[in-house]
C-alpha cells in the first residue's frame, strides 16, 4: 500500500493518532485537569488543531519560532515552557503577545527583569510561569528557592504571575525509573509543595503545570495539579513502550525504509541511517533496554544494530536476516520527537487508506 | 560580532573553509590523485562549487535528491556512492543521467540488473562503479567476490563498468584506530588488490576510488588509487580532531548558543540540545575520547555534558561554570555532518567580517 511513497519516509497512522489523542484527553479530563500538549513531537499545525479539537486547553512550545508557526494556523493559547532570554527573542515575544494568549517560562531574576522592562516599555503585560527543577537538573529553580523568586516576580511591573511548572519525565528520587505512577506522584508532590510555599507569602498560584507522556496520568491525579503537558503520546515510540508508557500497537509513527544491500546472509543494509533515525536514544540506556535503533515490524529476530549517516545495518540473532534487496520494512523509532525532526515532510495515512504528504511546518524552528 | 545573529545558529568561518579546501586539494593533487569531495557535510551548492574551483574533479553524493540540487547549481560530474535501488530512484537516475556525468554505485547482481534493464529500455548507458567492503561491514561486496561480480556487471548491456570504490573511515584490521596513515595504507592495499583480481579477467578498472577525511592523504599515496572522496575535511569537527585528522584551529563550523539558565553555580543551560547538536557521536566512543557533546571555545574546564531536545547542560570540572545568563558561547560539534543536517540555514562569515545566511539546499534530501 506504500508503493507510491519513496523511502526513507515517515508514515503516520491517523487512526492511532486519534486514539492516542482522545484517550489522553479523556483520561486527563476525567481527573479534573487541563491538557496542554507539547507540539515538539509532531511540529504540524493540523495535528495541534486536532489536539485542541479533542479538548486541549492550549498548546506548549519550546521556542517562539515554533509558536509563531502555530499562531499563524489560528492557535490562540500558547505556553512557551522555556526561558525567553535575549533582546531578539523578547521582541518576538512582544509581537506574539499581541496575537495570542502567550505564557512565558521564567526561572531567573535576570530573565524576569528583562521581560518586565520590555513589557513596561511597550505598555503591555507578559503572563509568566516560574519553572521548578523537580529533579531533571535542567532549567528551573530549586524548589526551596521558588517562593522567594515567585515573590520577586510578582513584584515586577509588566509581569502577571500565573503559577509554576516543571518537566521531569519518568524520574524517581533523581533516577530514571519505569515506575511511572510513583514518578508522577512524586513530581506532583514536589510541585504542589512549592505551590503551598508560595501561597504562604499571599501570592496566588493559579496554574500548576507538570507532566510528560509517562507521568501525565498519574501526576494529574495529584490534588493541586491543574494542567499536564505530554508531547510524545500523540505518536509514542520505543522509548515510551520500553518504559511502559505505551504499547507497540499505539505507536503511530513508523519509518518506511528499503533494503538496498545484502552483503552477507547475516547483514542487510537499509536506506536510512543517522540522518533518518535520531541517534540520541541509545542502545542499553537505563532503566530500559533498547535493542537497536528501532523496532522492525514483523521481524522478531532482526535488530537495527548500527547507523552511519545514510545507512542502517540490520543483523539477525539467527545469523540469517532472510531479507532481499528491494524489500520494504517499517520501523518504529526509539525517539520519535528527534526522529521526525530530521524529516521535512511526513505522510499521514487515514484509516480508509488515503495518504497525504504534510510539511512539518515548525520543524527546524530553533529560535 | 554576532550580535545580529539569533541563537542557536551555525557559524562557518570561510577563511578556514578555504584553507581546508585548498590544503586537501593541493595534497591530493601532489600525490597524483583526483579529489571528489562528498557534499554530505555541507549540503550547500556554493561550497561544492568552491571545492570544484579549487580543482576537485567532481562531487560525491549519497542520495539522488541531493545530486539533483547540486546539478541544478551547475555541477556536471556527480558520483552517487550508494546503491540505487527501486524503480522511483532509477527513474530519477535516468533523468539526471541526461543532465550530468552521473556515476552510480552498485554492489549486487540484482541492483546492477535493474539498472541495466532501465538503461536498455530507454536507450541510454549508466556508468557504474562496484562498491567493495574493506572492513566497515556496510554496503559493498567482499573483496574475494569482487572480480566475479565485476565480470557479471561488465557483461550487462546498458552499463559501463568504470571501476571500484570503498568507504571505510579510520579502521585498521576491522577496528577503529587513530593511526590514520596505517588505516589509509591498508584500505588502499585491499582496494588495489581487488583491482588486480578484476584485471586478471581482462576487465579494465579505470577508477579506483577510496578515502575519507582521516585516510584521504595516506590512501592517495597508494599506487593504483585514482581518486579520494573525503567530506568532513571542509569543516572538520571534534571527532576528526580527536582522531588526529584535524586540529582545533581548522574546525570551521561552530554552534553559536546562549546561556539561558544558571540554576546553580555548577550548572549552566544553553539554548541548544539534541535538535541543535547531533547526538550520534557519543562520549567515550573508542578509540578516542569525546568529552561531552562538543568543545566550548575559550572555556577549558567546561563540558557540554547532557542534551535534551532543546536544552544543553554545561558542567564544570571546578564546580563553578562562571557563566551568566545571556552569555553567548561558541561550540565545535562532535560530528559536524549530522549536526549541520539539523539546521535549515547556516551563516557564512567571510574573513573581512561580512556574514551571510545561506540555505542548506540539499539538507533533508533523503530520497
Amino acid at each position: 500500500m506504500f508503493d507510491s511513497i519513496e523511502t526513507p519516509s515517515v508514515i503516520i497512522e491517523m487512526g492511532k493518532v486519534k486514539r492516542n489523542i482522545s484517550s489522553m484527553a479523556k483520561d486527563i479530563r476525567g481527573k479534573g485537569c487541563s491538557l496542554r500538549p507539547h507540539i515538539k513531537t509532531h511540529k504540524i499545525p493540523e495535528l495541534a488543531l486536532m489536539q485542541l479539537g479533542y479538548g486541549a486547553c492550549g498548546i506548549t512550545c519550546a521556542k517562539l519560532s515554533e509558536a509563531k508557526v502555530m499562531a499563524e494556523s489560528g492557535i490562540k493559547d500558547i505556553f512557551i515552557a522555556y526561558p525567553v532570554i535575549g533582546k531578539d527573542k523578547i521582541a518576538r515575544a512582544l509581537e506574539l503577545n499581541n496575537e495570542v494568549r502567550l505564557i512565558l517560562g521564567v526561572d531567573s531574576e535576570r530573565g524576569a527583569l528583562a521581560l518586565s522592562e520590555a513589557a513596561l516599555a511597550t505598555g503591555t503585560v507578559f503572563e509568566v510561569r516560574l519553572e521548578i527543577d523537580t529533579g531533571l537538573r535542567r532549567t528551573g529553580i530549586a524548589p526551596h528557592k521558588a517562593a522567594e523568586m515567585a515573590r520577586l516576580i510578582s513584584s515586577m511591573q509588566g509581569l502577571s504571575f500565573g503559577g509554576v511548572y516543571t518537566f521531569r519525565g519518568s524520574v524517581f528520587d533523581g533516577k530514571p525509573t519505569t515506575d511511572t505512577i510513583a514518578a508522577g506522584k512524586q513530581e506532583g508532590a514536589i510541585l504542589t509543595g512549592v505551590k503551598r510555599d508560595i501561597e504562604k507569602l499571599g501570592i496566588e498560584v493559579r496554574d500548576v503545570s507538570a507532566g510528560s507522556t509517562p507521568t501525565a496520568r498519574s501526576v494529574a491525579e495529584v490534588d493541586g495539579i491543574t494542567e499536564v503537558r505530554p508531547g510524545t503520546y500523540i505518536f509514542n515510540d520505543m522509548m515510551q513502550t520500553n518504559i511502559g508508557a505505551s504499547v507497540i500497537e499505539d505507536c503511530a509513527a513508523t519509518l518506511l525504509v528499503t533494503v538496498i544491500s545484502t552483503p552477507s546472509p547475516d547483514l542487510a543494509i537499509i536506506d536510512g541511517g543517522s540522518k533518518t533515525f535520531a541517534a540520541d536514544a541509545k542502545m542499553g540506556t537505563t532503566p530500559f533496554y533498547l535493542e537497536g535503533y528501532g523496532k522492525i515490524l514483523g521481524y522478531e529476530g532482526l535488530i537495527l544494530e548500527r547507523l552511519t549517516e545514510e545507512h542502517g545495518m540490520i543483523v539477525s540473532g539467527s545469523g540469517e536476516t532472510g531479507l532481499e534487496i528491494g524489500k520494504r520494512l517499517r520501523v518504529i523509532p526509539n525517539h520519535v520527537c528527534t526522529t521526525i525532526n530530521l524529516h521535512d515532510h511526513v505522510y499521514l495515512m487515514e484509516e480508509y487508506g488515503n495518504i497525504r504528504k504534510v510539511k512539518g511546518a515548525a520543524r527546524g524552528k530553533l529560535y
